[in-house]
């Protein structure tokens, strides 16, 4: 992500100190041993001496390690082509060996020089859920019924290091798979899901089957809630475990930073996209658009930050205000009368300027340069538990967000053909290349293969992504009108409508 | 609004004591003798003699008058058939003598029976701004400008009293034209409206014309401000300027309640609909449906409700729980797991149930039947400062919001035809007819009419009126479909977008 964090880097708070927690099970995603095989950095400040197993302190050539996505395959040669910003080199998983689940098309490029290595992180996998117990809360059977399985697709945009993207790739997944748990039985139960539960640690002396439905008592009526919402809500508490296990290990590791996560869930016949922060999703459809995500920047997010910088002005630490102004207020136009708009307002009005309002606005800048507190260019995202205003030590995490939004697309509603897609981008992508370019190009490349040629989405991937990178001329990274290309990192995965393999 | 408020009238704390403020200026909205011509309500507890003008103390009669808007010129006799909830005669201003600006129609009709008198009100103006002064600052000559005028409606949907909507119905024009005031020169250059004006006390010694448009210092860019979005701002400050005339004058005056509104304004090519509540507003063109509105409700406004109640739990007085369940919790159902969702989540997960989620939640309820605490189904709107909770003094308004979403449409963008209208109604009109209905309700009225019958939008607006109140039949007010009408009350205008003759 292109100076989405102005100088939050050299603001992260080192730390030093305690060792993780050791892992209690190593199927929990937040046992530490389920951490990336990436080794975790040595803290930035002397460490004490760790005991109970942790990592021992690494070189500085270790701490400069990276990684790209294991189904990229990279040989050692491989990943120092990834990393070199000179060539930019577009990745995608090789044409032998395993291919990507669900016949998934993808290709990435690392930046042209903004961070040291390629920050976007990627993850396709197919998750396995099996059942914590039964809904009547005795334990499960072995043969008491079926698991689920979920497909899952995962981008991760990280700025100011990448850790965050990196420990999200790996874990998120985890994370939704252990919210799905609880669900396995009642989501392939046809009747509405039971608004109660049996306690967890529930006997069967406890079995009560008037639980399961309680009486109404005064309440006006009875909500339904649906098997999606489920989904909804695990993908939803998933993203919030995620932050909060980044916010407990980010002392013990490599947990620099933070990342937007765009994430996409195949169940049961319905795709779940969830999208915080500026990553992008859409579907190309017989040539029609569906966006399938929105974006969450400090411009779209602007009513939200100013009502808890007004609902909490001790969060602005006195330094900044929750107003917002067209431009930064002088102080010798106190007493005049200056635009501005509050959190309740969408449009602009004058008001006498006083002294508060002097200080920094909380929200300021225009598109790709709007900011919250003058430093990050994103509102929802993973990780960010260290980052601080450039110019002073306030936390910035408040502000910030973990909840995605989700939305929810039903397969089976639709008869897709081989050329309906959902495209999943990284701002590197969606900064260059509008909607409708995303769909010229979806057309002009899957046209040119065979229906059943398997090597047609990672092709379409990779053309997105030279797309949006263009080429070296004039010194600089240039697209075919001249324009300058993206000169961040880019990432695409490309996910075929029809199914794995329904059409074939 | 039926039901809208439950038992909330009774709740509502009675006031006697001090007279009103004493108007400064006949001119200025928060004057009290801009207040309806309606005589004040007595306190509703033995007053104390009130000195410095205070309006003597009325009989019970009194205090039952009410008012219709005056736009429909009734007679005595007029008003008594408009109070009538047996007959449920519609309203309309008469063929003959002064019709409404605009070619304006304007039906109305009383509820059937859930309050005692209707207590919707409307207005429909046309409104000369006066510029205050030029943008210099220096006091304005007579010559030196144009003024504007705009074209306003107004429909205000009273709840657990009509004081509010009556009051609001009188004044809020007035408030909009205060705010647009200083903007007179501004909106009517073409350049950009300056980011800074001089002090409201400049004089020409202070005037710097580098004051207009100061350097741009650290910030990163200047935000262009439309014209459009300052007629925005002005509209929204002036609902809270209502609000807040509301609260210091509800004392003295009779303003009990609240109102939902829902405002037009047409201004320099430019039709801006603001909404507070849920009345709505579409426009058909050509066939075509076109929102213009959203409706704001607890179910709407869950998430920025429950935020409010988590940020500030003081707001809850430890009665409520911020979050939602799909039914009341049990107390025997502590420690088993029951669905929620937080102020943060869409779908809905599972969670122990604990003390504190025996609380009643502040959102519950689904569609018309959605209460915050409880009490009111509405979540935006004028008024509601004396609101409380039904069983207990935990004040509510702090929960509603007064300010609208405005939307923006260019009638210059589009050659409009004479069938081509803007609909404003009340809940009682949309509660019983879908936007389909109402466009069919419009190409079929419309189509009898020839275009320049002056008559034809009335005939409109009565035809939406009738067909949503439906006539008595089977001990109910039914539909010819044989559902039940709505037994609300029920007020509807149509605007032409061809604008005031333009297609004579």
């Amino acid at each position: 992500m292109l100076n989405r964090v102005r100088s939050a880097v050299a603001h992260l708070v080192s730390s030093g100190g305690a060792p993780p927690p050791r892992p209690k099970s190593p199927d929990q995603p937040n046992a530490t041993s389920a951490l990336p095989v990436t080794p975790p950095e040595a803290p930035r400040s002397p460490a004490k001496a760790g005991s109970g197993g942790a990592a021992p302190a690494k070189t500085a050539e270790a701490r400069a390690s990276f990684s790209r996505p294991t189904f990229l395959q990279l040989s050692p040669g491989g990943l120092r082509r990834a990393d070199d910003h000179a060539g930019r080199t577009v990745q995608s998983p090789p044409d032998t060996g395993r291919r990507l689940p669900w016949r998934t098309g993808y290709a990435e490029v690392i930046n042209a020089g903004k961070s040291r290595h390629n920050e976007d992180q990627a993850c396709c996998e197919v998750v396995y859920v099996e059942g914590r117990r039964s809904v009547s809360g005795a334990p499960r059977e072995p043969s008491s019924g079926q698991g689920l399985c979920f497909y899952y697709w995962g981008l991760f945009d990280g700025h100011a290091g990448g850790g965050a993207a990196e420990m999200a790739s790996k874990l998120l997944h985890r994370h939704i798979r252990e919210q799905l748990k609880d669900l396995v039985e009642i989501l392939q139960d046809p009747s509405p899901p039971p608004l109660c539960l049996p306690s967890t640690s529930g006997t069967p002396g406890s079995l009560d089957p008037s639980h399961l439905v309680g009486p109404q008592s005064c309440f006006p009526s009875q909500k339904e809630v649906t098997h999606d919402s489920l989904v909804v809500g695990a993908i939803e508490n998933a993203f919030q475990l995620m932050d909060e296990q980044m916010a407990r290990e980010r002392h013990g590791h490599q947990v620099e930073g933070g990342c937007c996560a765009l994430v996409v869930v195949y169940l049961l016949g319905k795709v779940y996209v969830a999208n915080a922060g500026d990553s992008r999703a859409i579907i190309v459809r017989n040539g029609e658009i569906i966006p399938m995500s929105r974006e969450f920047t400090p411009e779209t997010e602007r009513q939200r930050l100013q009502l808890l910088g007004f609902l909490k002005p001790e969060l602005l630490g006195g330094e900044f205000t929750h107003l917002e102004f067209p431009r930064r207020v002088q102080p010798k136009e106190l007493g005049q009368r200056m635009l501005y708009r509050d959190q309740n307002m969408t449009g602009w009005a004058y008001k006498k300027i006083e002294l508060e309002d002097l200080r920094f606005p909380l929200v300021c800048g225009e598109g790709k340069k709007a900011r919250v507190m003058a430093t990050i260019g994103v509102t929802r995202g993973l990780g960010d538990h260290n980052l601080k205003v450039c110019t002073s030590s306030l936390p910035i995490k408040p502000f910030l967000s973990c909840f995605p939004e989700v939305q929810v697309y039903d397969l089976t509603q639709y008869e897709h053909c081989p050329d309906d897609v959902l495209v999943l981008g990284t701002d590197g992508l969606w900064d260059v290349t509008s909607d409708c370019e995303v769909a010229a190009t979806v057309d002009r490349v899957l046209s040119t293969y065979e229906p059943n040629d398997p090597s047609r989405y990672t092709a379409l991937a990779q053309a997105l992504v030279l797309g949006a990178r263009g080429t070296p001329r004039d010194r600089g990274w240039r697209l075919p009108n001249n324009k300058l290309g993206s000169g961040d990192d880019i990432s695409v995965f490309i996910i075929p409508l029809g199914g794995p393999g329904s059409y074939s």
